[in-house]
């Protein structure tokens, strides 16, 4: 955790997979200025300061006008010399949400398509980016054989020296382990 | 996936966790320039372009003198206004790695002491920092209960438009669940 002052290198991109455990949809949407209509899951880039799981939540209610709450985190995506990036690294981060709402109001000017989407036909379609099958095969294994198989957890800690807290991800530890 | 032009807002540290399978021991250090001495993973800034496991590999040799091969990832951390970060926000990495040398050899320069320290040790002492003592409690559980309960694995996937290759981590699929 020591360092050398360094200089940021990457963007950070989160987004967010709302899951309806009720029916085994999950929320997607087709972007509308791409060449391939393919399903993926609403997001963007994090703002600065701010934390994973308010991005995701941030980005889906701003494309698609549903309400979610921030689960876990699922998958990192580490990507060099990415097109829109100029230059720069990319850290894509996909979380699990729950909904709180389920209307949609989706945004026209970035999203051609938004729907409430089978998990087992977002696993099968060819209409999808590879990242976005492999998480939707992922979410059906959760969905199965439950979530903490899939999960990481976030909790706050405090930082050693400064007094403030981060935010942690890994796998759940039984209470008893954590402190 | 989308996104509208950003800007590098994060720097990216990684720290790697050697794990001696054999013994339970894991590669601790401490740093020559702390006020307080606290065990910790040896670890650094990514360097531009540079994979995680990579940079992982590359700062436990330098720190440690000992060679490695990366595993997994382990746990993320995001931090905002991090001390050494100027006002950059931090991600944070822990990969677990298996070690392929023994010997130590450390970096008199930037570390005090480094060691191979038992894993229960690293538990319970209170010479290390909240984020060590939580992960070799993780690191203990997977020794016991086998590390794919802990670990997210990487593969590399195609990017859509580009042809290149990213890297992805996730909690490990049944091969027949992959593609």
């Amino acid at each position: 955790e020591s360092r050398l002052p360094g200089f940021a290198t990457h963007q950070v991109g989160v987004a967010g997979a709302v899951v309806d455990e009720s029916n085994g949809k999950v929320l997607v949407v087709q972007d509308r200025n791409k060449t391939k209509n393919a399903w993926k899951f609403p997001g963007g880039l994090s703002d600065p300061g701010e934390n994973i799981g308010a991005t995701a939540v941030r980005e889906v209610f701003e494309e698609t006008g549903v309400r979610s709450e921030f689960r876990s985190l699922l998958s990192i995506r580490q990507q060099h010399n990415h097109p829109g990036a100029f230059g720069m690294s990319d850290m894509y981060i996909i979380c699990r949400l729950s909904p709180l709402t389920y209307d949609i109001n989706f945004c026209t000017q970035e999203c051609l398509r938004c729907e409430w989407l089978d998990l087992t036909e977002l696993a099968k379609t060819k209409e999808t980016t590879p990242i976005t099958s492999r998480i939707a095969r992922l979410l059906l294994r959760g969905l199965e054989l439950g979530f903490d198989n899939i999960d990481l957890t976030m909790e706050e800690l405090p930082a050693v020296y400064s007094g403030m807290f981060y935010q942690l991800y890994h796998r759940q530890l039984p209470p008893t382990l954590k402190s």
